[in-house]
């Protein structure tokens, strides 16, 4: 499985860091992906090295392509068209995309969200006038989404399963120790 | 109130970054030392570039030093002689120290769970002759340890309580949205 990672300045280093984390525990082959060349700087101040910069991914897919939260880093998510162009493809393509906490409102400005279940962060999708469930984590179709960084595990946890299957959650997940 | 945290090659940075980011959202002052200057590459090859390199330390000094786990980074930790020596100053001045995962096997070799509960990472202690409990996070004085990265959250927030109160707790805790 391949998985791409977004990496934008202003990100929630947390959540981005738990999904990096367990897909490469999961055997998947993880891009993180800056959104210009260089190191980026979260949202409480870690400094992250990307494995390449967005303008490099020229020809490769991914089974699944997933957001961090944080802000200003949804904003950037939000506000890149090359950010906007790879979620469309990627659903139209009918493949899995994924945003927690602040970040799925990269997904309804993409136009991706709308007549779906989704969770988000209090407020982050006010100003697309969509409605977060409140969940942890909501799965609708090919959109998944997840409520804060308090859920990151379960976020990832769900999208290990949904990649991989249920054994496959279950091999990450009992090394974790929770 | 001011927290180390040596960054080792092989740090387990789902642990780390938990750590780093809700210290931060605490307010406490948070130093990412890396063992070496440069770049870490952590244990699922995460790249992280410290605040400072341990060698510029000189003169500072902290309300807590945490070791986060993962192999290698906790063996770093171990035969490291200035990680060694500041737990052990760290530890006579009688202020906070804590380890997660496979860490705790740094602070057996710098001699200060002698006669301490303490948990772990099944198997890391298993070179000190000393039993883990097995808890989720413990606390025995002035040593705090967790067990494993899916309880990175809980020993965070349990740090945050044990340096700044209750509420310090609840206030870093509710936003989580766990």
């Amino acid at each position: 499985m391949r998985v791409l990672v977004p990496l934008a300045p202003g990100a929630e280093e947390l959540e981005a860091v738990t999904l990096i984390d367990l897909f490469r525990r999961a055997g998947f082959t993880v891009v993180v992906a800056g959104l210009e060349p260089g190191p980026v700087t979260c949202s409480r101040g870690t400094v992250i090295v990307p494995d390449q910069p967005l303008d490099e991914l020229a020809g490769q897919s991914f089974d699944l392509i997933v957001l961090p939260g944080g802000l200003p880093g949804a904003d950037h998510l939000r506000d890149d068209p090359r950010v906007q162009a790879l979620l469309r493809g990627q659903a139209d393509a009918g493949r899995l995309v994924a945003a927690i906490c602040a970040a799925p409102k990269a997904l309804a400005s993409a136009g991706i969200l709308g007549g779906r279940r989704a969770t988000a962060y209090p407020g982050a999708l006010d100003e697309s006038g969509l409605q977060p469930t409140g969940a942890a984590v909501e799965i609708d179709g090919d959109i998944v989404t997840g409520r804060g960084p308090g859920v990151a595990m379960d976020f990832a946890l769900t999208l290990i399963e949904r990649l991989g299957g249920k054994a496959l959650r279950e091999r990450v997940e009992a090394p974790l120790l929770r």
